[in-house]
């Protein structure tokens, strides 16, 4: 049994079916085509973050194959509260057929996944996103054809988005250019690497963006961290992706961002709705990168 | 595409072909006979504001179609809040078949629609509640056959009920009576008449309920008017619809009330409990209705 | 039309049905075979207290039947606050196939399901809590074989546990043994016994254990009387369920708990977590017993 906690969980072989199989799924939809390999299977959802995106593509997701799924949020259940997660993971492992978790700690994540039965899959934590990181590259080859040797600028917060692009690097084969305000640098045990040679650092965004193939960027201030919101404000002023930032990119370059989108403090309205941009078709593909991931860990490569 | 925002996004025609489909929808269903017309298709429930009826009525009703809810509470997203409600409607239509939005001000629903790539249905705002007039009329027809020149009885508050009884009338050529207190007025321009040739106005509620056909109303105080709860109670006093007022109605009137009811505030017990009272297939008819108006905004007419 | 609110809603002939039903419907579920007896029916589950196992539970008990589910909490409902429950009943009951309550007083579930047009079931009332000890009984039968005859020891809370192991003692034909701290006691007029033949009560909880086939306990506070934490912690220190007890028990008695457990507190950490524990499947058996009563009260006997 296989989890989905952080990207470095899947190898370069098995994000090269994924990839392929969420193509087939995405073209299957579009032509109203049924593809319920997940039929009688049931998805627990657990947020104790708010979420519209990963819930909604989680959840259409999992009907569109067939499926279905049980939604609990920290305010309506007792998940870590009122019992061990230990307790909790035993419990709800043997009532569905796989688990989604938005939480803070990844050691959560963790410890529910340990004493789980069924497959868990992270749906954000403080450390990582890579359901994110899968989508953004889904909708890179997409666009583009393959992501090896190609170069994403990384823009702004040294957080988890930031975490899995790193994994994400290494594995997939292409570089990533790293450029964050002091005091949010990413920290490179965090993402555990086994080298770095997949990524660099700049203190200049600009130099970060220019050449890349993507430029991506997320909020200032990321949940949870909103009492934190003046000082960053601050800190971040100077890494805006902007139309100059763009410019200086590969002219091919495409502009990504895993929303809610704030026009003015991390990106301007003019690329975030510019013709680079491909911040719906990012979002759509959440949920079409998911339903090849929860099929491929539940039933294994399809013929 | 065609989105429904008011009553008024309908002609007479299609409302004829909507309540004889829910008509057929309604037999079916009370024969377990399956209608899955709507197989593989999800529906998105927006909440802003509390609902059972609403939330029940859609989300049963897509069930028995075949199709899947998402059911999304601004508690549990960020819709309107972290994101413009553009960016809202961009992603989530992206993901699913078709929304229904309950929130405060019509412009809101109207942004939504403007950027959604799928239908949109107004679950209630504080303007206009045309599903409940839907339900409503089909329930009329149902017990007494066709509306058309019949007179509808408005007592109460000038509300968003009000609006969407005013704007059918127009449309499948009915008279409203209305009497409301003082202050607590239609609004012609928030219905958006051609003329006022399908309402009058009366100052005292027993004038407008004279030879009614069917007689309804509403609780004093809507949801998010709380606050003015105490000046309601006095200024609402005499719009209490009771059996004086149903013995000045034809004989053959009917009484309706879209609950919940507030026995002894709005209405008396033996209206609302008595027999000319049919709120509880009203309040059933929300979800045949309803059936009916997603599969004709998704599918069409059916043969 | 048949509800279930308490246990002695149903009779022995009954149970021996459900328990061999449920044996069935499991088999079934952990071999993926399909069981979709309750396709195109919705029930509706209604929370006024937090839950995570009887959500759970009884949601993806009714997917794997081939039904649907409607969620509705207080929070983002009106039940029992702006309209008479008897009418959210008329309301709900016009709109799905089946009702699951769990709320505070017994009172409140009668109120419903007397004005219901479908079956109600009881998941956690103060007074009683059926649904888990048809789920522990079951549990019992696949462990051990019949439980008429046995011995099951109840140490704690004289609650709503308690009263419904009274209840099942008195039709299945088994002994209770019960030990509550003074001031807890059960009150036998709650369960509604014919006699005090089917149970004995002990002061000391080691001689209620002594020979028993199941050791069951309860948290020392359930839902609902957190403001008595600490004197129920005085109160309740020697009624945890430790090795000593399982010991005084039969040599192949069980434990169970119906969870969440506090390690420490009600039950050691060496017993819940000991060979002699059937916690888990007795948690997952709540989903597979819920199925078959949920099929029986919607469906009867199925041949």
């Amino acid at each position: 049994m296989k989890h989905y906690l952080q990207f470095s969980d899947l190898d370069a072989s098995e994000y090269a079916y994924l990839f392929e199989r969420a193509a087939l799924i995405k073209r299957k939809f579009k032509s109203y085509e049924k593809h319920h390999t997940l039929s009688d299977r049931t998805l627990a959802l657990i947020f104790e973050k708010a979420s519209t995106r990963t819930r909604v593509s989680f959840e259409a997701g999992m009907y569109q194959m067939g499926g279905s799924v049980v939604h609990l949020t920290t305010g309506d259940s007792q998940l870590g509260r009122a019992e061990p997660i230990e307790d909790s993971a035993k419990v709800i492992s043997r009532m569905v057929d796989l688990v989604m978790i938005r939480t803070f700690e990844q050691t959560k994540i963790e410890s529910f996944a340990a004493h789980s039965r069924v497959p868990v899959i992270n749906g954000l934590t403080n450390e990582f996103h890579p359901c994110q990181i899968l989508a953004d590259i889904f909708t890179y080859i997409e666009h583009r054809g393959s992501i090896t040797g190609k170069t994403v600028a990384w823009v702004g917060d040294g957080n988890n988005m930031a975490n899995s692009w790193l994994q994400a690097s290494e594995i997939l084969g292409f570089k990533v250019h790293v450029s964050t305000p002091r005091g949010y640098e990413i920290d490179q045990s965090i993402a555990g690497l086994r080298s770095s040679n997949s990524y660099e650092v700049f203190k200049d965004p600009m130099q970060a963006c220019a050449g890349a193939d993507l430029v991506t960027t997320d909020v200032w201030t990321s949940m949870g961290f909103e009492a934190e919101n003046d000082a960053r404000r601050k800190a971040f002023a100077d890494w805006r992706v902007d139309a100059d930032m763009m410019r200086a990119a590969h002219k091919d370059a495409l502009f990504m961002h895993c929303l809610p989108a704030h026009r003015g403090e991390e990106v301007d309205a003019d690329v975030i709705d510019g013709p680079q941009s491909v911040v719906w078709d990012e979002a759509e593909n959440r949920m079409h990168a998911q339903k090849a991931l929860m099929e491929y860990l539940l039933l294994g490569r399809q013929a």
